[in-house]
């Protein structure tokens, strides 16, 4: 059995270090490929572990003294803060030594690290953000989602192209479709740089494009892979975690309105809860942002021990996959 | 009392002629000073107010042999079909005989034809579609979801002083604030058209202006206005919709999986119906084209007699409101 080692920023995330270390620790007792490297201040890490009996062998903390805090300025904090969870994670990864960095992080500093550290594949212009969201159908890919707006024509053709790789491994379904995110399904719909993608995405022999795709129709799976600049791709995630967390407020608000509903409540909640937890965007684990030259998984900042633990787990079906060996052969080829 | 004259796409809609005429008919029925001019195939049309009682003297009908379906090229539709429904109403406006026209039809040649027919106010360098979309403060209003796509900050600056003044007199309170969609809350966030835009919201006198507005906080009402370029908040606007029917869908089959929760869900129905009502985007009548020196209003394509009545009973507070008259002034001030 070939083994998984992940560099976690211990100190990334709403609840670091107390979260991540406990998601590290349930990921290495559930996974027994997995080897978590956490990376932060040893003290306090050392610390929660404490609370734990574990593998020992397959937990190791490499301390860093610095944090990247959200509000930093992306650039600036990577370069300067060489100390960092974040950046020394990173550089295990570089240096051969991890294949992964999970971290729940500042996003900006995580596409800059990611870049400027991990370093892009060869041909690849961009690296991009993409999380699986919930759909009626199971999971669309919506990629991208990162920071790196105003992204041109060229670079959403290596979305498609990446997002196509990882979705067909990672779901393990052959040919998934590519839709492009448009405001209208007509060819001549959109505005310019979706009519300027367009047919490239038309023209590229690589992936299974089904044309434009309405907002309207993603909840509904309206394409496994749903291409789009981050902006609008930032957008959508970011409402579709609003919307889902105030339906719930209101459900919730609803039930427990008047003793009879109350009551009804106790009836509908199994069947209610299903449903609910299928719609929470952040319970998904980690965002890959595909592109690079080692895995670098995204997760979200309020992220629990759950969700890291998710993160974690991922990045077995991303090394067993060779995601980022197809990802590079495809942009290489072409 | 003075006479609000509205000019009814007829044909304009998926249920079209028979829920148009039927909301026309009921909107007279329900407000003394709305007269509506009834657009479109005559004969249909008498056909389907035959079955109504009416308001003879508030109903009148001016045919139009053609129909602009909504596949149609906009700008080749309205310049070509002269004498089709969308293009005579608008016509009624230009020349005064009616105040405003409301179309269920396609929203491409709704934006055309408010254009080229009706016109845009002097000073105004685009006009915006401007829905209302539920949140759990009220309304928030979206500034532009048309397909004027790739606007410039000037443009944009523009639909912030539309926006204030429209959502200051149709909801009566003074000094909304206004937000612009981002992807982040710090200045030096977004995109490039975002960036751009901040300092001129955040110079301009007229508005109320709160700084950026994450897609996450807009269902709990980020901002009264929503300010953002058409392509994402046309996104914004679609992907509500699909994603409240896919929650209402799921919810519904989650409560009619077994007797325990089709038992539950009678206990909880009058609780959940309220919420989900106000979820409901497409119930909130018709959105107007701010920015055209007469009133254009966009009903929802799926529109049902409900809605019509609603759009048309809009246009009596947006005209005694002078809601033109005060974004003229407001524009040609600055």
């Amino acid at each position: 059995m070939e083994q998984v080692v992940v560099a976690l920023d211990a100190m990334g995330g709403d609840y670091a270090p107390q979260e991540t270390v406990r998601g590290a620790v349930d990921a290495v007792t559930e996974n027994p490929e997995i080897k978590v490297i956490l990376v932060g201040k040893e003290e306090q890490i050392r610390d929660c572990l404490s609370e734990y009996t574990y593998h020992e062998d397959r937990i190791e903390v490499v301390n860093a003294t610095e944090v990247i805090d959200m509000g930093e300025v992306p650039t600036k904090a990577v370069r300067e803060k060489k100390d960092s969870s974040l950046v020394v994670a990173m550089k295990l990864v570089r240096e051969g030594r991890a294949d992964a960095v999970v971290s729940a992080g500042s996003t900006g500093a995580i596409l800059v690290g990611g870049q400027m550290i991990v370093g892009r594949i060869k041909g690849i212009k961009r690296p991009a953000l993409a999380p699986f969201i919930p759909s009626r159908q199971g999971f669309s890919l919506l990629i991208d989602c990162g920071a790196n707006v105003d992204a041109r024509p060229e670079h959403l053709l290596q979305f498609a192209q990446m997002g196509s790789v990882y979705f067909e491994h990672v779901m393990g379904k052959k040919n998934p479709t590519v839709g492009i995110v448009n405001i209208g399904t007509e060819e001549e719909k959109g505005n310019q740089l979706v009519k300027e993608t367009y047919p490239l995405l038309s023209g590229c022999g690589d992936i299974h494009f089904i044309g434009s795709v309405e907002a309207r129709e993603i909840p509904e799976g309206g394409a496994d892979i749903l291409v789009c600049e981050a902006f609008v791709g930032n957008v959508i995630l970011k409402f579709f975690e609003g919307l889902a967390k105030t339906f719930l407020g209101c459900i919730k608000e609803g039930l427990m309105s008047s003793l009879r509903t109350k009551m009804g409540a106790l009836m509908i909640k199994p069947a209610l809860k299903g449903l609910l937890n299928t719609f929470d965007v952040s319970s998904q684990g980690g965002a890959p942002l595909l592109g690079l030259k080692g895995l670098v998984v995204k997760a979200h900042g309020n992220s629990r021990s759950a969700e890291i633990k998710t993160a974690i787990s991922q990045c077995i079906t991303f090394k067993k996959n060779n995601i980022n060996d197809r990802i590079r052969d495809m942009i290489q080829k072409g």
